[in-house]
């Protein structure tokens, strides 16, 4: 048993931590912290929750001291205090931006701001347990990826690395409007949002040089990609379709054969028939198909944003940090309906 | 004025026609067809449309003698009455999918089925009025377009004429249900269309042959297109992405250029900033914008599957055939919330 | 024709008079305003909108100088500024809950603020054309109803006229987001909103005190309402459930005669099966079916909060107040679908 | 650890029995019937579930040979096996219609069929633990209860215990589309149901006699309900508006003290502030709150129709029968968001 703070409670990263984490078989979340509630405790704050519902929310995260902190806050928190956490000795998933980037100028130049802790940004592990996974269980601190990123680069991998991407690759994502966040705006506003499919993020979205610099991560070349992510009337759940032309050949079977072969025996990349996101919506799977469109390889990717696209995976990673079993926590399947 | 007659008044293209009918100045529905629902009235079957409520639906078509004839049924349905209708001198727009590939060959290929009507096959005119319309005031038969390739080929038009379209264009269609017709089914059964996204259509949609044959209208060579659509949970509305890597150089204000002088006095359609579907729900408008998207133009396009992907051109077409006002019946704006 | 101007233009009310009176053949809107969007013009706002697409928005209402004015605010706002408006003879047709009280203590009650214009109060008409229209063509003064009692209202008046309303009327309505304002909210933003029903307004809502002061307008006594709004993942509508034991008797024949006579020639009420909310969305329609329930009347009436609700009335009793025909530019079906 | 067998896997109910069961540390589910899937696995029926992916979907029940039977068909379906079954010591929990009510005369005028197994309907117990949870453990045949009756029961029967309820009764409830069953309809058709809101169910929905005979069950004389569902464009949940007029006082907190009371130490049912469905879908929870309008009480009762009104309902059923822990497989939270 490890004991757990969640940093950011108010958010719908926070509170779905807090959701898993309730049924955890080796974390027990004995702080946490929310700037806006501070005083109140977990039970007020997500009554459904239940377990923890007596943890009172700090204001700060000054005095932590568990074994690993979650920190679910927005870009130019977490680098304020990370360092401050390690050298506590406490071990770090970080679910927001500050760490996805590896350098700093970089950072700097996407999020408008100067990187206040290049120190620790060569150090982190950038989470996707089925790309990086073996890196993961040494980590000190972890950057957990972006919604679209995660969703993006499990479908790409496969092909990436068997070199068949080529030519501009385009992903249309189309998410739920738990994405953006639990503050209230005009684009998430209900009469807003329920009734159309709102592109945004041109000309380039944040989450691009993210997947750029993970295609480095994974020793490849540059990927032309034309990312495009759109608001769609859900609240959880994102779909990308990918479309790639390239040398992948025409033949799906064989692009079929490389999916499972590159996914088999994970525990959650799931390589089948055309996704529904009711599969993936609440848990930490991702579910990939791949199919033909005009002649090239089309591929489906589905995940939940707050899931495997946000605490599903930071739990995933954790429990490679500290020694715990991969799906610990994280088993249950979707409603499907 | 003009007399009309719809045909196909139980699904939710003759629904639109009735509804939209009901207000136009210059034509008057005194006919209307129903297989399902013959015996009772208009007024039985769509009480809010009020006009026309006493007009009793016919079983078939037999006995119409209207001035046109709106067809709105399924595949092989047209066929086996145009030839009749127009022998009787009745002018017909045909809202399924009969009349739209000019090959009967390609149609036996797509729809699985014999062309029972190969003689006019050739003079139908294919009614975008905004590609097609110095051909549509004259013509005896108006194949109606489909949803997509009218969202898709006004979209691309300008790119196209001005020879820009190089490359696979990859066109990423989001529809709401009711463009899967008023029949129950599966797919667009609530619980199951209503948390989801659901690609379909792989690897080729019936659209596809029809917007290659239109690009041949226009005098184009053969465009690779990439088309797959989505079913969101929408109920109106259509918004394809439409990602255009080619000739078109990297100048956004370029290609806006080329979009405004290309519809500069268009009654319908509008070039602007990113669209939002309630301002086209319930019009015969197409909303357009292009931006870049990793240095290659995205062109959103937003139209209403009933709409101007339906019942509303239909009107266009017949308004321009009887040499009423383009836009008698069709200038309203869309709800906008 | 005559000339109007529209104030609080960013609201959904603002947006749907604009929207409405882009094709009323009586009306010009020559005049408008937003305190937040001062400068831009009504083509910025509202794009889609078009017609008075060059009118500048001004940021106070000084300098109108129309036949009526629109005042779509919130409350407290309207007061100010009704005096000044009525004294240079604009009139004026106010959406807002400022004049729908007939008391200046009540409203004080109700509201938490002084009545600034209690001089008005006694002569502003109640704008339900149906229950008070003979005293709107005189009016110099409407107060448009609230979304809730027009659609109470509307299906109580028969029954109640009738003397058979007795013992606790229950009212159990189901309202659209739009019901709660363009401005980004907790309870309307949609992650929190699409996936529940959210019953509010406990243990009294703003509205019960206006419909107890049209009942004492219609002279009849004090009827004992339980009324209890919810949210429901719409964008437009309300559907009111209203369960009236009493001495109704027992005969839904006898209801539904009472009803098809006291609307009998309306140009807006409807009374038939149970209603649809596509009928009324969008329009100035009330649908109405009374139906049995355990034995006791239950009232079925759906509006469009925005419409019948809110803009479309407004408009409805601006035709009176200048001789229009009652339902210029209000005539169009809903979508159905 | 318990043998069980799922009957009717191709409808919801089957479905969300097979995902709640596939993590219930107690039961194994070995069997499987779907007669329009037979031959096909519970893999191929619901890829997301995965344990039990492997058991082979048979056509009929005849080989059932598990310690519990869990039967999720239509009326008429559980009542033809069930002797059979119970014959052959595997104990019954039937999510059906077929023993809810104690007589067959009353069952012969709800259902419109004769009763084919009278016999056993004095012997079911009516499955609802919170209120007849004494009688379940020794139970060889639960009949769980509909979903309208489980929310509505639970919010009433503390004041009904109390002796409070008097007068007519009012139930206001609204559900989700996935109540309508996995079958495609127009009710349930996207196109139509995602913009409404739909009373139906008048003058006597089905559920009302099984309301009826659980006062009975319970000790206490008629309460006169009036009660009317809604659908909903929601996919999961029951919202129950319950309007409940009497001798309860107009003390508020008195009410609230009474439910608390009620369900103090319950497992499942939360007494508190207005309930959210995101805390109710996808478990076995009930969340009430008692509030005052109009000087009454108002009950609100939130619960998922597929979860604690249907198939996690009777897991806690088939808990208590086979004597594990009341809440094993049954304690996770709802998604919140």
């Amino acid at each position: 048993m490890a004991t757990a703070a969640v940093v950011g409670v108010n958010g719908y990263l926070g509170g779905e931590l807090l959701r898993l984490l309730s049924y955890h078989p080796n974390f027990d979340v004995t702080q946490a912290v929310s700037r806006s509630q501070a005083g109140r405790t977990v039970g007020d704050a997500l009554p459904q929750v239940e377990r923890f519902g007596d943890v009172v929310l700090a204001a700060d995260p000054e005095k932590l001291d568990t074994d690993v902190a979650f920190l679910a806050q927005g870009a130019g928190e977490a680098m304020a205090i990370v360092p401050s956490l390690l050298a506590r000795g406490i071990r770090v998933v970080d679910l927001g931006p500050d760490y996805r980037l590896p350098q700093a100028d970089e950072y700097q130049r996407v999020y408008g701001r100067a990187h206040a802790d290049a120190e620790h940004l060569g150090e982190a592990v950038y989470g996707i347990p089925e790309l990086f996974g073996d890196q993961v269980p040494a980590a000190k601190l972890v950057a957990n990826p972006g919604c679209y990123p995660t969703a993006t680069l499990l479908a790409l991998a496969p092909l990436a690395q068997a070199g068949a991407l080529h030519g501009p690759i385009v992903v249309d994502a189309k998410s739920g409007t738990s994405g953006s966040g639990a503050q209230p705006s005009q684009s998430a506003h209900h009469p807003e949002a329920a009734l159309t499919v709102r592109p945004y993020g041109t000309p380039e979205h944040r989450h691009v040089p993210e997947m750029a610099a993970a295609f480095g991560r994974l020793g490849l070349g540059p990927v032309p990609l034309v990312f495009v992510p759109h608001l769609v009337p859900l609240v959880r759940g994102i779909l990308c379709s990918i479309y790639a032309p390239g040398d992948a050949g025409t033949d799906p079977a064989k692009w079929a054969e490389l999916y499972n072969r590159r996914y088999q025996g994970s525990r959650f990349v799931r390589v089948g028939g055309v996704p529904r996101l009711p599969w993936a919506q609440g848990t930490n799977r991702c579910y990939l198909s791949v199919d033909s469109a005009g002649g090239a390889p089309v591929v489906f990717s589905a995940i939940d944003n707050l899931g495997k696209g946000g605490a599903a995976q930071a739990i995933q990673n954790a429990n490679l940090m500290f020694g715990f079993d991969e799906s610990a926590g994280l088993a249950h399947p979707g409603y499907g309906v």
